[in-house]
């Protein structure tokens, strides 16, 4: 286990970082110092000793050196919106933010790619992109204020990875400052290519254990021209949920399939959009495509297949404006639940498309058996659900914990994942094993060590201390 | 540099295979051991000093463990359809050939999933999923004989990667033997899962020489309800790249676009399938989507836009026999191309779309210059092109040597990649150096040595022997 970092090397790494970056770039004012402590995992706050903010890479390249020659830990940081504790610095040191490298630097039409540095937000690439009549799919639910770099660390998906697959899909080329310093180039700018080993494919989602990078080349794609969203309710969860796989086993492929349960469902009604009354679940299904004729006409069979398993209603969205608030509805699921009671724990697993409504079941029946409030929502189409443990307070929480690994170990058991998008960072690192077999994870951890012989980069992420 | 086997060595491999596989999973025939010496990347021939044919994950480590414990060379082999000498063992030892290991595991419909042994044969995988309504995209112009874990290890391509992406996009998880034998499980069965290192996106591409896949859990998708295949015909190829970038550009994405110039349909036109006359050069457009009207407008579009930028002819396919006609003249390219002249090599660049036509008429420029023939075709809508010199001789072989290396640097100075689905294999390898910077280059041999540290498993690929 890495120690906490020693006062004394953490200010000859403040010297030599203020010398080199200037005393602008870094900080240690309590405030921030306990801010970048924080992130939207709910594991806890976990003050930095220094916040740095290089602006190019030659400067991550400076930081990164400094804390190997110092023996102080570091870890790179993004937006702060991570789910699973990537970005929380565990033993402080250095939180090394890429804020403040921001810059789109090439959007080119011709040959659908963009470049960007880390620290560019992701819905303002995607804003930046649709006015030249591109598109850069992958949608966190927290786009408006994650960042690239740190959706590349974590390989971040969202309700469009139904159709258009993960960041992972669009990273052509990384600039990557490995943990001692040492400054590569992987990848490429083309859209097919395989020279050498697919570093880009090893470092997208390594949650900052592996480097970090200073340029993210992107693949986009043409816009789809036509897109179309509607609303179906059902009386319960598991009826969405067996809609969700018939309309996949149909052949059909929305590029959005969003599930929410009615407790989802009333934290967040009223709050700019209403749902229909009674609705005890329901899907926001979104089908785009070439012209209008052929996206109306999925969208009316996503229809006609979810009326089939039960459907109450569908409201098709008449407008941009109509979109949107279906589209905000589903966002803010995850705050509105803070509302409901005083702590919640969201999970994040995935199971095979066909075991979603069974699963659901199970968990329904779980928290009624443990007494505990759960909600679920999230990408039924992938079989990506985030499962919310709502409770009153800590004398709750082992209850709570039981509920943990009951999750995750039936979502593994039907032969899925105890992470579709959020990584496991700190959140889940105790967990890994029981995806993993011990084999696969002593592996990952030699692979670690060669990157990091001295752990000193984002210690005590995705695997158990020791 | 990895010497050739010692006898001696290969005989105590030899006795101890025998033991372990039975002894009719051992072969040392001369003709056999010439035959898993050659490949499709004329590049030479290379024999075995032992072809073992495992039938089982667990015999597959036994030869693994048995070449360690001996130091004798070992290299997996698919189906030999290589381009790039991935599968030559060079310094002789054992060809490890997964041929035995060819049974479709699962197919299922409503997981989207397909889980099979490494020796399945690519086109008689997408028969069967296609035969329940699913699709596997990639297509290698050898799909009726190569191998899903050759594509695995080569990170195989096609045509329709320009829609559809290529084989990394489609493997979801691995069973792989490393090369000390062990055996480990990564990645997952679900559509999304983040959980660890993406250990499967570093194993896909690595050309055999970080493991072997013993089992392989692929992604597949609904069936697209129609397809629709065009033909259109230019004066000249550089007018047909223009057309092709001309109707990316305009946000159209075709399933495939693949390019044909002069030369190549010269070789190919009357066996099966005749060419309008006069055409200087072809586009094999496709299109597919989910109804008759949307996919007819989209390709319509195609031909408009191509009629623009000067299209003299095109022929839609009326008919599935039609269609299958068409594809038929363009995946014998590569073979009606040795009927031209007696020699030829078969380079694989990939440029940035917008740069096509312009690449296309300085390799004309340059086969003039040089007096060589050069025929170009592929993939023409990604930018990955088959550029072959066709020649008379060992005498020319000079001239070529030197056309090749003005190719490469000619890829590389646009932007692009020495190869965009072939592999660097044995041989680009002296090449990776014009794409790739020293650093990044020795980090890929230090995971090399991190994988494989005796330098046993498929030496001399993809980095230069030193």
């Amino acid at each position: 286990m890495t120690a906490r970092a020693d006062p004394s090397q953490v200010a000859e790494v403040r010297a030599a970082l203020e010398r080199a970056l200037g005393p602008g770039a870094v900080k240690a004012d309590p405030d921030q110092l306990r801010a970048y402590g924080r992130d939207e995992s709910d594991t806890g706050e976990f003050p930095a000793d220094l916040v740095v903010l290089p602006s190019s890479a030659s400067e991550v390249q400076a930081v990164l050196r400094a804390c190997q020659s110092a023996a102080v830990p570091v870890t790179p940081v993004g937006a702060r919106t991570g789910k699973s504790g990537g970005s929380l610095p565990l033993h402080g040191g250095v939180s090394l933010s890429l804020e403040r490298m921001n810059r789109i630097k090439l959007i080119s039409p011709e040959d659908l790619i963009a470049v960007v540095e880390p620290g560019v937000i992701t819905g303002e690439l995607m804003k930046a992109v649709e006015a030249r009549g591109l598109f850069y799919p992958p949608d966190p639910a927290s786009l408006d204020s994650c960042t690239i770099g740190g959706n590349v660390a974590e390989n971040a998906g969202g309700p469009r990875a139904l159709k258009y697959g993960v960041t992972r899909d669009y990273v052509l080329g990384l600039e990557w400052v490995l943990p001692d310093g040492r400054l590569i180039r992987a990848g490429r700018r083309t859209i097919k290519g395989v020279a050498g080993y697919d570093l880009v494919g090893l470092f997208v989602g390594s949650e900052g254990t592996l480097g970090v990078s200073t340029e993210v080349t992107l693949q986009l794609i043409p816009l789809p021209r036509q897109v179309m969203t509607a609303l179906i309710t059902f009386a319960s969860v598991v009826d969405a949920a067996r809609a969700a796989s018939a309309v996949l086993a149909a052949g059909v492929l929305p590029r959005t399939l969003e599930l929410m349960d009615d407790l989802s469902i009333s934290a967040v009604d009223g709050r700019g959009f209403s749902f229909p009354p009674n609705a005890g679940a329901a899907l926001l299904a979104e089908v785009d495509g070439i012209d209008e004729a052929s996206v109306l006409g999925e969208l009316g069979r996503v229809g006609e297949i979810c009326e089939r398993n039960g459907a109450s209603q569908s409201l098709a969205a008449q407008n941009e404006d109509q979109r949107q608030k279906l589209w905000s509805a589903r966002r803010s699921i995850a705050i509105a639940l803070r509302a409901v009671k005083p702590c919640k724990i969201s999970e994040d697993i995935a199971v095979p498309r066909s075991r979603i409504a069974e699963v659901i079941s199970r968990l329904k029946a779980m928290g009624e058996e443990l007494g505990l409030a759960v909600a679920t929502y999230g990408h039924a189409g992938d079989g990506n659900l985030h499962v919310n443990v709502l409770y009153e307070g800590p004398s709750e929480r082992p209850k709570v914990d039981r509920a943990i690994v009951r999750m995750l170990e039936l979502a593994v058991g039907v032969g899925g994942t105890i992470t579709g998008e959020h990584g496991v960072g700190y959140a889940k690192r105790d967990f890994l094993h029981l995806e993993q077999a011990p084999e696969l994870i002593s592996l990952q951890r030699e692979l670690k060590r060669f990157f990091d012989p001295a752990g000193l980069l984002n210690p005590g992420k995705m695997f158990p201390e020791i």
